[in-house]
């Protein structure tokens, strides 16, 4: 039965080239694989994605921005992911409900029973079959993400703020076995191989 | 003390009007008064009504627009309506909490518990001191907005869901002694009497 993967981590772990790696691996086993990113992966959700990354004159608060990125969630799962994965298709996702505990949880200060509550209440007992963190030191993800252009109203946080979104997602996935943690600092070919290792060992899928 | 005075309604019951007669007894009293509008009021909270009230090719979640509702109603309640309380404005607002209360659980059949708790959790016990719901027939209203021009994506929902919203509506408001229910199908006339009648009752300011 197809299955839903998120890849998870600070800007500039290797989320996108981990997620090539992930579909690589899955289409190479003639499995159908359909590729979304949060927030945003609909067209209204992409709008959603803008208001959220957008530098504005009006500060955006810290509910709102909680909200807008549920409110894009839910059009994403509802729209595309549910439906690919009734279809049969594998969902491979650059981000997902763990961005938000990390993120407006970890990041901003967002009581996490407040965040569980408001995804429960939109979402049930959606998740993901498999969670990939990328791990990565948050000065070294920000330089790469630096070099790739300019940062977005989220990339421009201090770097304090980052501490805390990294620190929230290592205990979050340290809790949880259905995180596997990666080393996102390593060299590329390391981190393909850390990626085709995981999905070995984690997706008993006849070759 | 100043005070947050919201009009509510189905569409087509007046409430732009109302909210015409309530800031002009105010000023007639000298006070100084802010008038909002949900969703909206503030530049990103125009951008979500914008997302709520457009028809688009992708379906809107009702959980999506719950969600967008609530971040748009953050952005207005901490950026324009608490600071300008604090100056000692009134707030005069057309729209606020009940309309999705009684839209997006009345119309749209959201448990009414679960939209109370994204209530409390974004916005603690923020409440308008004083509500005016201005109560028509919902044929009635949907004639008078279609006068107006072309109908925006929630009115043109089927006209079931103006009656689910207007009985939830009804059953709140007689809930509620802070609600006070006016008949919108009156003449403009009856209705800015009732209106001033009801101010002149429920504020109590030095003329």
């Amino acid at each position: 039965m197809s299955q839903f993967i998120v890849i998870e981590g600070l800007e500039g772990a290797g989320k996108s080239t981990v997620q090539g790696h992930v579909v690589d691996w899955l289409e190479a086993k003639g499995l159908p694989v359909v590729t979304t990113r949060e927030p945003g992966g609909t067209p209204l959700a992409e709008k959603m994605r803008a208001l959220v990354k957008e530098v504005h004159a009006e500060p955006l608060t810290m509910e709102a921005e909680l909200l807008l990125m549920y409110a894009a969630r839910v059009q994403l799962v509802k729209n595309r992911i549910v439906p690919a994965l009734a279809a049969g298709s594998w969902v491979v996702g650059d981000r997902h409900d763990l961005s938000s505990q990390a993120y407006q949880g970890g990041g901003r200060g967002i009581d996490a029973r407040l965040i569980t509550r408001i995804k429960e209440a939109v979402l049930g007992d959606f998740a993901p079959d498999l969670t990939l963190y990328l791990d990565i030191d948050p000065e070294q993800g920000l330089n790469r993400a630096r070099a790739r252009g300019a940062l977005d109203r989220i990339e421009r946080e201090q770097l304090d703020f980052f501490i805390r979104t990294r620190a929230r997602y290592l205990e979050l996935a340290n809790a949880d076995p259905g995180i596997i943690i990666l080393d996102g600092g390593q060299s590329p070919e390391q981190v393909k191989a850390a990626v085709v290792a995981c999905l070995e060992q984690q997706l008993c899928i006849p070759g």
